[in-house]
């Protein structure tokens, strides 16, 4: 990519991490394995051309903390998942993951639903057993389920059930990290405050 | 606990961290769930006396890093964890958790092996179902099984196979974070070693 | 400013900072009142239209680190300098400050010359007395001082003599932080290896 | 020294630190130059044997902010310093710096008035001409000098008017780092107050 892609896609990468940095209600849905939070240059192919976060954001002091600097290839999980997804859709180039459980999952739907959004489950128990070690094409089992379930657009926002060893995460998916911050904080404070109303 | 015996906690587990650091080959074996590393006081009967690394510790530009400060209370689960071991041995009293999967519990089988260690595997399929949900239970029926695997003896080394929704861990306990971090620091090394010879 | 100026200021001052962050000859220069590397809007008219490094550039582990994010207002004196270098000469946009010394001083001279630099002395001696509590008019004092000594025109590297109190820096200036980085940590390579030369 | 030693010693100065990170009105006296906080060893003799931080102590988001590990050696000025006023007086053996100008220096000397500890100011006119470039023997004389003012004794608190090209600093001196940090955060707290009155 030039360089003066390269410096618009680290701009907004920053400013997209200042603000969930800065939004305290998201610390409570950072999962165990850590949030990632990436973006894909427009020609990308490989983890390579995907901007991410080293070391991935954390909760620390109880906010958000991106613990590494910003970096082309920090990302290998969260890469190959937008990578992906572009294959279905190339307008999004920005994903992050929560996390998930069933309170969370009944938040998400009710929430999607209330904001018109597309939003899909994908259900590990389902998916082919000689694919389990093959990540590669796990993955893109996984972008097909999600496509599926909406009828064949790429959701807002998806989440998988936990498989054996690996705890289940929820994407939220959009057009820039700008898009993508703005719009997980807005469900972090929608979140928080579900969940001070039912106490 | 007494201001000393505090000051004396943050210094060891302050090196202790120093140690980590500073060994490359331990990010081979940060869980995708990231590492804590935590360190009881004499007395602890709760995770407030158990002092751990807030935000825990991630990897970055290739070494693994502790994120935030080291603080009592920063840690639930390794927390817990802890506190059950040391109703078995009260002389553990401190542990760190790292990655598991096939290779690594075939190297660590060898391993503890090679160096006399107790070493177990709990097989969470075995878990009683009404536990699932109890984390404190659950915990305390991990602590039970790894003692009965080595035939009464909380082991230097175990870990647990992955349950649903669980990333699987290994865990080293020791008697204080000099003793863990020294031994966690060989063992990475050697298993790094292990894969340059197998290729 | 807008966000896409605001966006592509953030990412150059990013890229910036990450050569100078890499650049361990750097540190050499590195002043006792720490580095600051500043970056003005096109429309810039106060601090708060200056990207900055929060909490100043330092010395960690032997390399330059910047210690907080980068941030419009972040800085006071460097912020206020480049406005003022500004009225003289809008195509400057960023500059930075380093160390200067005896030894530096003479290094600097036949660095300069031997790139064709313009290069000032600003000799603090001769600082009207009525301008030394009155830290703007000092600023623009000393902006006037570097480009009467090149006959004109605002030189690429200037520095000012210690006064009272002050600690003494050199001043690098450029259209834009990636060319600043540039130019310092070539700058600082050339110092390094000039030392290694008289050993 | 010996392990128990070092131990006791890092885990002083980390609770050091965090009281002095936590006090948000100790940012307002971090002077140019950054703060530095050492503590010597009991037989310290070189600065290896003083531990300090790495990168100093800076200002991030309006709090202070120790920028790299605690590590011996990381300080050069201050460490000498501690260990040329350890010379005097071996019951000193954590010192801290922070800004001196007119309206700190009228705080100061009322507020060590009231507290009942001796202050003293170095006038660095006087310093001698040919001690101006070897910093070991100025520190010796500043030490002399500090001494000297107080009719013989370690003063709690000195500061030195600045000399050309340094910018000038108050110096606090303790037994230990918990004791230095409580009495500096005490003390920014009251010139904080004074601020607010006298406006």
């Amino acid at each position: 990519m030039d360089l003066n892609e390269k410096i618009d896609m680290i701009g907004r990468l920053y400013l997209g991490l200042e603000q969930i940095e800065d939004c305290k209600e998201f610390s409570a849905l950072i999962p165990e394995v850590r949030t990632n939070f990436v973006y894909a240059s427009k020609e990308s192919t490989t983890p390579g051309d995907v901007l991410a976060v080293d070391g991935r954001i954390s909760v620390v002091d109880g906010f958000p903390k991106a613990i590494g600097r910003i970096k082309f290839g920090a990302s290998g999980y969260m890469a190959h998942l937008l990578l992906e997804i572009r294959k279905k859709d190339s307008e999004i180039r920005s994903i992050i993951d929560f996390a998930n459980n069933p309170k969370i999952a009944e938040f998400l739907k009710a929430y999607c639903k209330g904001n018109g959004w597309d939003f899909s489950v994908v259900d590990r128990r389902f998916e082919p057993e000689n694919m389990k070690d093959a990540e590669g094409e796990a993955i893109s089992w996984m972008v097909e389920e999600a496509i599926q379930a909406t009828g064949g657009k790429m959701p807002r926002v998806f989440y998988e059930t936990g498989a054996l060893g690996k705890e289940p995460v929820s994407i939220l998916t959009g057009k820039d990290p700008l898009e993508v911050a703005e719009q997980i904080c807005k469900l972090a404070r929608s979140y928080h405050e579900s969940g001070q109303r039912t106490r």
